[in-house]
């Protein structure tokens, strides 16, 4: 399986490449920067949504859905927002096609042209809230906590695999609110669930912070984020959570009734994760061997491998392994037992490895004699012989281990990439050399920011919530600083 | 609640479409024919989605997602199908807008024109069997079992919200086969899937069978169908399977080896329900006081309301009210007590009356003297003290006759609008009169359906499956006819 399987070393961007595709995660489909997702890497997606999903309606959000299209001028209506995507989106512009007169073929029929073009939703914030005006009169109507599974469009020029395509799939939770507090809480509150999710789901370590203004999403105040650090030494911004103030409420007139009879614009909220995740979880575990997935979010958590000569070996090992596997089950972990006669154990063994099985218990002849089986874990790729008696304790141990350890790991790995920087040589040689978050003095301004990024294409990811504050120098232009934040190359 | 809401006797379609805003279902959006799903009435539809996908998958069936984009010459590769789709489809044609020349706002960008333009999806055989190209080599690699949740639009000119609208949502299974026989094998398990699914969930009966060449769908040899009647004595086609021959293998030149070394074209299926589902059950259980919802799909089973008058009698009845939730949640009930102090117990209990809860649990200062509590159930009507002692089990119970109960109503009605006929006169008078189910012998060809349909409406709705074979004549032509078909007129 690993054979022409490029290495972390040669080419870190092939590697994920050829990564996706080889572990049947995704591909790419005829239409131009659009995925294909499929069985292998939807199976781990449907797991993500459905912990976020739980940790969605347990902070009290309930799902809906809005429509694909958007009208042209609704994108318009909040100035920055259109800035934002009007230069990447998909737009229907007709609603038929006819049979060619010259018999070639189908096109677009002249006749059946929209008398307003509608945009590929790229976000649903105008949509929704033009909805919202119908839903909300009186305090009493607030809040809306909505969220919205659904897929949108962004006219990428340059697109990879979950990192960045045309289509995605996604999330959007869009909130109003009677009061600012209310909303900026909402705000943090849901990236306080992005990250949760992230360091005990995916076994990611992310920083939790607030985005510069130029940084920010069209048409917020205040872009929250989580931003997660690659083996590659890049940074991969993994959630947003936008606090949008009363731009769309005035955008759409949205406006409710106080208790105490006044008339007030509504305050917003949106937030999103999206197959975007994916794409970090690849790249933050993956080794050269291929995937290695955390047990919380494989598809498959064990497998098992009979090792057998002939039929009545296999028939005794079925026994054992499907009583195993019952066990397992009965824990709540899932478990494959993969007696296909048309590959070979060394074959399997491979294919595991390749597609991050967590756990990979074999099971022979010998086995069966000792009443014990061996046991490998993707992770650290060390195996045991563990006796048959008290399997499903150990593995249910194991599986806890290994998303402990991959989370570790992870930590350690950005801690070791994460570096206090003074001077702006060393900014340019820690950036070029070794990658990680940087973390320095920076002016404040948006010019020094775009200075930085054109010189080295570091942006900053981010200003940590509960930041130190701490005197010090602009490591551009020298100018004085209150606190660092951190700059990375990001993906 | 109810006042202001028109009655099925007083006009049908008008009761279904004040029921669907009226009860927050899912409301018009400022997008001509898009729907805007409200949170109950997508609590609704996650109902369904989980219990159908629960099944897909105990069938075999993986998850995956494909391009919401076709290019237009796709569509084109298999004749039937771009004829039955092109004259409705969504057309993409740029990909970027830019602001207008004269200020006015953001207009298409002529420079950003697709070489090919591309049709939102109206159904994925084509993209979907473009990529099978790429994963099916050898008969290792079929059967080939995937579904899609996805959005879908096509470009209907009337709408009615969940009956037919341009976006819609829904679930897509396309498989593909090595033979023949378990392509269609395939075809009818998924039929009977849709058929359990409609009547032990949905409480709907419905009529398997198959249907006439000129109703299958654009591309399929064979389309099987479920069939539902309306109150208003329409029918509903609630679901379909399309048993597809190797129509879409070839147009996609897909062919596999087989294990006897010859190359042969791959057979296929595909089926599908959506959100039209929820329109289907919405008109067969509902009344003129509003919603009635079957258990297994209402999103809150049990509602709880206090009666009190002071904040003393409120703290005693919350703390059994309370007691009671958690009992119930405890048999997996959902539950809901509304202490809310702004509205009176008679308004809670229109508003969930409207909402269709199945069972409504009140009680106040003398049920805590006497130690029982009033409970309601909505299909019936009919209310009854019950001990607080057991009331879990008795609840329990109650729900799965409501259950039950629905569906027997259901079956009773279309049992009573079913009715053969045998003579012209009696097929018109029927079908204006009475409505239903209209069971006649058929010539069987497509000009005698078509001459019946341009004359009362009246549409074959299926040939029913192992239908009893019968020597008659035509209604229409009196030509000879083997068997009786189902016409109706039909949603």
């Amino acid at each position: 399986m690993a054979k022409d399987f490029t290495s972390r070393a040669e080419d870190y961007s092939q590697w994920y490449n050829e990564l996706v595709v080889k572990a049947d995660l995704a591909d790419h489909s005829a239409v131009r920067g659009c995925m294909v997702i499929k069985p292998y890497g939807y199976a781990i997606w449907e797991k993500m949504q459905k912990e976020l999903d739980r940790m969605f309606k347990e902070t009290g959000h309930v799902n809906a859905y809005f429509p694909l299209f958007i009208p042209k001028s609704y994108l318009s209506k909040e100035a920055d927002h259109v800035e934002g995507f009007a230069k990447e989106c998909a737009v229907v512009t007709h609603y038929r096609l006819k049979n060619a007169e010259d018999g070639s073929g189908v096109v677009v029929d002249p006749d059946a042209k929209l008398e307003e073009e509608l945009i590929v939703r790229p976000t649903s914030e105008t949509i929704i809230w033009n909805t919202y005006k119908g839903w909300i009169q009186s305090y009493r109507d607030l809040p809306i906590l909505v969220n919205q599974w659904a897929n949108v469009v962004r006219w990428e020029m340059r697109t990879r695999l979950f990192l960045r395509t045309a289509e995605f799939l996604w999330q959007e939770g869009h909130t109003a609110h009677a009061t600012q507090e209310e909303a900026v809480e909402e705000t943090r509150k849901m990236l306080d669930v992005y990250a949760e999710f992230a360091e005990n789901f995916m076994a990611i370590p992310v920083v939790k912070g607030v985005k510069t203004a130029s940084e920010r999403f069209a048409g917020a105040l205040d872009t929250y984020c989580i931003e997660a650090l690659m083996q590659d030494g890049k940074a991969l911004q993994a959630g947003t959570s936008h606090f949008l103030g009363q731009n769309f409420a005035k955008a759409f007139d949205v406006k409710y009734a106080t208790k105490e009879g006044g008339n007030e614009y509504v305050w917003a909220t949106s937030w999103g994760v999206s197959t975007r995740l994916m794409g970090a979880l690849i790249m933050t575990h993956s080794d050269d061997d291929g995937l290695v997935l955390p047990p919380n979010l494989a598809p498959t958590q064990v497998v098992i491998v009979p090792i057998y000569k002939s039929e009545e070996e296999l028939a005794k090992i079925s026994a054992q392994a499907l009583k195993m596997k019952s066990e397992l089950e009965a824990k709540g972990i899932s478990v494959k037992f993969d007696d296909r006669d048309t590959h070979k154990p060394g074959f399997k063994f491979a294919e595991y490895e390749f597609k991050g099985v967590p756990v990979r218990i074999a099971i022979g002849p010998r086995d069966m004699e000792n009443g014990t089986v061996e046991v490998a874990r993707r992770d650290t790729k060390e195996k045991e012989i563990l006796q048959q008696g008290d399997l499903a304790n150990k593995v249910e141990h194991l599986l806890e281990n290994i998303q402990k350890n991959l989370y570790q790991k992870a930590l350690d790995f950005r801690d070791e990439m994460t570096q206090q920087v003074d001077s702006w040589d060393e900014f340019k040689d820690v950036l070029e050399n070794k990658g990680g978050f940087i973390l320095a003095h920076w002016d404040g301004t948006a010019e020094t920011e775009e200075k930085i990024k054109q010189e080295t294409k570091a942006t900053i990811r981010c200003i940590p919530l509960n930041n130190k504050q701490e005197a010090g120098k602009c490591v551009y232009t020298g100018n004085p600083s209150t606190q660092r934040v951190i700059f990375a190359k990001a993906y």
